[in-house]
């Protein structure tokens, strides 16, 4: 028997195209003698359809593709995730289903058992439990067919699970297994979901297929990487990661085994090209084409336009550059150097005579009243504004250049350095910027090297360092780390070995502006806790630890 | 048995100053008698208190607090709610729980049994289920404790549940029924709540005590109105609305009922409370004292100065009057009116000289481009960067005017005119907000005439309208309405005699300014559908019905 996996990128909401994609696939994998195609976990609306799902024409809309499904299975099975009604009156309205089409219908309904309510996940808001078990019978061979999360619970491990459903349905004897995934990617994601694929296989000496999505939804990056592990524990094959493919593999030989096809993923390369594809969906699914961002000279603004450039090509980025008097001597020089490097089309836009317009109209308001924090945000906010006046005129889509640690403890002004439609770095930490510049930098100098290596500054202000109000960023970035990622209060973070007044100054500046990032753009994320997906801090909150 | 019922305005994260409330209360309700007093649900920590739940000193410190508790109890009982751990090793690690605390010890722990995940709760991603029952022995009666949602699945009516508390509580024949709770306000709840309430009284036959929150967090109001209820199906008494209260209450005078104290709420008046309260607590919660505002002369800052001032007073709220060269003539005039009626400071600001130089300063990038959307949003964004300038300067609170029809067509300026700390308006819809002006002038005119009887123009082009690019703002409303709340498609639209081409664009609208909605301010919550608030729709999203 021969099993094609479809890994592909599909649109939340386009139903249409989603089916379009999937017909195509159908029709190639037939033409190279597969038996069975599968897609993946809710396919046909794409994952997660949020609050879609409570559209009545949304869910006629996922039945009807599946009805346009049917005819293309009379020679071919076809495994598809879609969301379906739940008619028995008890429990939320819809499951989360796995359809099997054969021979022109539906032969076989699987509904998702272990649903997923943590991270950015609330599945249980919209689904209800499944509770049957029965493999599929095709063509002299038993399918245990599963979504997702229901085979993260190998031997009633998972705490939060009561049932395991591959227990459940190993006892009728399958041959194979299929499971149908959308896995949100973070670093270390793929080697764990890995590890379970691998780990089921073994349990139940079975071999295990599992088709992942691919593509960014909005700020959520699907990495691809479909799974094909053999009854031997090896991993016999492991699909391209943030791309498409489809791929047919022979069951005979998958369950035979003792071919080994295992990738080692890199960190930083993991999260240059789910920022690539990040964007680059942004781009694609919205029919957007160019995007425009400021170039400070500085470190953020020209590693953003670097994988701007490489997600959608030279002739679609652009850079403002807009120095201040308070711009260092090499701001303009170094921003020059990037764009240059890029090939990408830059401007140069003087703020000075808009800021003085700004002093002098509001000169009687501030009579007497020394310069602040007011004067170098009216600054960061010209910027934004000239962005978005060309992003206006010229239909540009303003890229957001900070990163996760300014966003972290509030350093960036709110309409300011903070606009943009999306945010590329909201979920890296200052020091994987770094890293990430000298990834780019790999094959030749893209970044400048006096962009990587002076002190960061805002320059909003005469000499000003970030180092003045921060401590140094490798110091920081472990802070929030262990805040943030690994839920450490303060007093487990002292007992670490932090030092006392910089934990408590680091975590008072993070409570204090959650209301800034309550209206930062949404963010590629990469890390297993971003600001704003999944995780939930109220802006009004009296907690100090 | 004295029964008091402590209605209080509790601080999410606040567990300090949460239980210096509850202490005072005690102490005041132990000289009045009490034999017992009742706190909210999660009263220790405040609800709702999404992820900071997840840090282990948040909970020790939730532990403390009931520590800290228990020398108060030994003269009166004392039932508070408690986030608990759950080290059952099966399930979440907490609960949603309550404690009650009787001779300086905890004599017993109730856990909700019934957990909400839809709308803005999400409770299954923080609590285990609860699933002992059991009534609880006090000075000769028998308590039946629930928490909230666990008195809405009367009868098993409600699909989401397989269980009836109340009814495994019954069995053990309960004198009387306590259900501590934290409701959140939208129009027409109250009622909702009242009438559950009353329906656990009857089919029970036993006096119903609850005690719910009042005081807003962030967006979500509380509304308090506690409720007693008797078994003859009378609310012997309704607590008063959005402010504190303690009462007491005889439990034999209870039971015996006949006592009628039902009230009955007007929409707007409570929608008005409800923004009043969710300003001051805005405020008041984080030590903040003064609000700035633009104001135009149209409907919407007027009324949100209404609401301002009489949330904080006079002395605390300021505007900012930025007329252009396209505010009609009149729009400075009903702005110092209004100004004046509410005898707030005021300055006036012009924006013209820094408009000219923005323009000039973009002019060689502008070249041979028609004038466009672009210069009116750069209007509405000088008006941003000077409510901001001088929010920076003086510490003033900027409050966003926008209201839900806006909002949901994305008619208003991102950086412009949706900035601001807090949206007062973000869920009030244009027709009510026309209602609260008619009621905030129901004792004499605060809010110009004139202000109310012009048409709503964003006065950023010449001679402009809301109706050139709206369907008046009636059609508007109901359309919005039955697609946001109702959850009604374009072809239910159309079925429920809505005009074709005017459905089409409305929903093309909303559809098209999801990525505004996510970069605007938090807002008063009083409708059943918010966005932002348990209303999640992706930014890049292909459905188009």
């Amino acid at each position: 028997m021969k099993i094609a996996l479809a890994q592909l990128n599909y649109k939340i909401g386009d139903i249409k195209g989603n089916l379009k994609k999937m017909t195509d696939n159908i029709l190639s994998a037939s033409e190279r003698g597969a038996d069975l195609i599968v897609f993946a976990e809710l396919a046909v609306c794409g994952y997660p359809p949020e609050d879609l799902l409570e559209y009545k024409g949304f869910l006629q809309d996922c039945e009807n593709a599946i009805q346009s499904l049917l005819p293309f299975s009379q020679e071919i099975g076809i495994i598809v995730g879609v969301p379906t009604r739940n008619d028995s009156g008890k429990g939320k309205g819809l499951y989360n289903a796995a359809c099997f089409l054969y021979g022109g219908e539906v032969v076989s309904v699987v509904h998702k058992a272990l649903l997923p309510i943590y991270d950015v996940f609330e599945e249980p808001k919209f689904f209800a439990t499944g509770d049957r078990f029965e493999v599929i019978s095709f063509r002299g061979r038993k399918i245990a067919l599963t979504i997702c999360e229901d085979i993260w619970n190998i031997g009633n491990e998972n705490p939060l699970y009561d049932v395991c459903p591959m227990d459940q349905l190993s006892g009728q004897v399958p041959d194979f297994a299929i499971n149908i995934s959308a896995v949100v990617f973070s670093l270390g994601k793929a080697a764990e979901r890995k590890d379970i694929l691998k780990r089921n296989a073994v349990k139940y000496k079975l071999p295990v297929f599992n088709v992942n999505h691919v593509g960014a939804q909005t700020g959520l990056v699907f990495d691809g990487g479909s799974v094909v592990a053999s009854p031997d524990g090896m991993i016999y094959r492991e699909m391209p990661y943030f791309t498409e493919a489809l791929e047919i593999f022979d069951l005979d030989e998958v369950t035979r085994g003792g071919r080994e096809d295992e990738r080692v993923l890199d960190e930083i390369a993991s999260i240059h090209q789910a920022l690539i594809l990040g964007i680059r969906d942004y781009f694609k699914k919205q029919n957007l084409s160019t995007a425009i961002l400021g170039l400070s000279g500085g470190l953020d603004s020209a590693v953003v336009a670097a994988l701007a450039t490489e997600a959608l090509g030279k002739e679609n980025v652009r850079g403002l550059l807009m120095p201040s008097k308070y711009s260092s001597s090499h701001s303009v020089e170094d921003a020059v150097a990037l764009a240059q490097n890029l090939e990408i089309r830059f401007d140069l836009v003087p703020i000075k005579e808009i800021f003085d317009q700004y002093i002098y109209t509001l000169q009687p308001l501030f009579v007497g009243k020394a310069a602040n924090v007011t004067e170098e945000n009216i600054q960061a906010r010209i910027r934004a504004m000239l962005l978005m006046a060309v992003s206006n005129k010229d239909g540009n889509i303003l890229l957001n250049t900070s990163n996760k640690s300014e966003a972290a403890v509030g350093y960036g002004t709110l309409y300011g350095d903070l606009c943009g439609a999306l945010s590329v770095l909201g979920d890296v930490y200052k020091t994987q910027v770094y890293a990430l510049a000298h990834y780019i930098n790999r094959n030749g100098i893209i970044v400048p090297e006096h962009t990587i290596n002076k002190p960061p500054s805002a320059e909003l202000s005469p000499g000003q360092k970030d180092s003045d109000s921060l401590p140094p960023y490798d110091v920081l970035d472990k802070i929030l780390y262990e805040y943030i990622e690994n839920l450490k209060g303060s007093n487990e973070l002292i007992e670490m070995g932090f030092d006392n007044q910089v934990v408590e100054s680091v975590l008072r500046k993070v409570r204090n502006n959650e209301f800034k990032r309550q209206q930062t753009p949404p963010l590629i994320r990469v890390s297993c806790r971003a600001f704003g997906l999944g995780k939930n801090i109220p802006v009004v909150n009296g907690y100090t630890a």
